[in-house]
């Protein structure tokens, strides 16, 4: 198996414990798990696939992968309960998720010669739109979207370190490498250390 | 016309009236019926056509599916005060459309020639998408993660259903049959009887 | 540069302006406004070009639309605190870009020869879903579904008067030119003189 299809599996099975675990905190029954635990774990390649045209969404040309993701929700539906915190383990998944999500749409892109913009955008849509789904549908504050924090900005800095790496020759598994660390390593900081950008501040709107 | 375009033509007319419900609920004006009623009308089946790469989007080739969802919502738009409840009228309606949908994901994947995971899911995402666009965009709680009523399943177990029916070759006509009849079955019988899965219950999540 | 993508530069200009506003409002860092700046911008044209089946998604075969939406946003990350009212500004830069963006959405389906209905469709959903994406995400109520204005409702008599235009004849820029009129008359009419249909009024709901 290529680099690029282990980034895919490792992605679709941790963002589907993250969904498992929104599906969860909404008291889901089993079959609930398994959807949006699915919607999260192929949301974002969903996407990028579409967006790239490639031949067939990957989990359609490998039925393995959806497979996979149903699994990790079911293990989540029976051992949920042994964690100490939800919502703590949630977010760690979805970080980690993220790491591989990110460098999975990067190495997609690259691989069909896309343009360096493209590529960019392609790491953050991966990484971004599958948590983004499983937040709206559930109606939780997208975690993309939480004040204070590095999360789109982890996902941009990573594909853009990734992608430059391309750019000056690196090879394709350490340019990968490198931008799932940096993706991680921004958003593990943010979520350990409260590394964050400043946010928007204004006079409070009138309406 | 087959089979299978007459369960999309079905689809498309039932959950036009169940999105023009719901716009109802929303107190939109006539054009806001149609365009709710469109988007639930078509929004499972473009994301079926989407994922398997068809040539064309169904209702882009004939247009005729969004003329007829348009003039569904029409006529809710003038006769909806008539119902005694419209939100029961609502989750018949959406019974219905799911029972006709999955259906015709099932077929369409089927004719595609997929493998019999991917058979599956594009029942599920036909029957359960539309609906789902339709209360994320009008901010209802989706009829599709209510607690305690199976919605999902009821899909789930429909297009797994048709879909092992194809597998030992029973006629495709009666495979699809026998896909909506398990679906509206058990969606049905929980409106009715309160059928349902055991939900996911655990300590109250500490945050 | 022919007359539709120019439309669509300025529409994807337009609608990251309106895209950073929302972004404002809910206090995310640069990043965040390039984030929704960006989705505001390109989403529509995506999901129309996506329906279409065109060969590349508009702003993946030519990355400077999102370098657009992406210096607009953080345009508006330095100076919206000059606004006197962003929700005010908010509102009218949605309604200038539902006015270039309808025609877009006409001009590329016209261009492909599509029939009228999908024309008219296509107007209307390259003109609604990047403002739509913009709120469901940000969990703003969609200016698309405000009660008592018009909104869908000018962008559809927008396209169809393009659309008709062009079925008599008219000569492409001057449909095209009709359909913005149209609809920033109908939506400008609607935000200054409360224009409006008579929207649905029922016995309240007994659920």
């Amino acid at each position: 198996m290529g680099m690029v299809p282990a980034l895919d599996y490792a992605a679709v099975f941790i963002f589907a414990l993250s969904g498992a675990l929104v599906a969860s905190r909404a008291q889901l029954d089993i079959v609930g798990f398994v959807f949006i635990g699915s919607l999260t774990a192929v949301g974002g390649g969903t996407l990028r696939d579409l967006l790239l045209g490639r031949d067939m969404v990957f989990w359609v040309a490998e039925p393995g992968y959806v497979v996979l993701a149903s699994v990790a929700a079911v293990g989540v539906f029976f051992t949920a309960h042994l964690l100490e915190s939800r919502y703590r383990a949630l977010r760690w998944f979805d970080a980690c998720a993220l790491a591989v999500a990110v460098p999975a749409g990067v190495g997609v892109a690259l691989s069909l010669g896309a343009h360096p913009v493209t590529v960019v955008i392609m790491g953050v849509a991966t990484g971004c739109f599958g948590g983004l789904m499983r937040d709206v549908v559930c109606n939780e504050v997208p975690l993309v979207l939480k004040q204070g924090e590095l999360y789109v900005t982890a996902a941009f800095a990573g594909a853009a370190a990734g992608t430059f790496a391309d750019q000056v020759e690196v090879a394709l598994p350490v340019a990968l490498l490198l931008c799932s660390a940096v993706t991680f390593a921004l958003r593990a900081g943010s979520l350990l250390f409260g590394w964050r950008l400043p946010s928007y501040k204004a006079r409070p709107p009138r309406q």
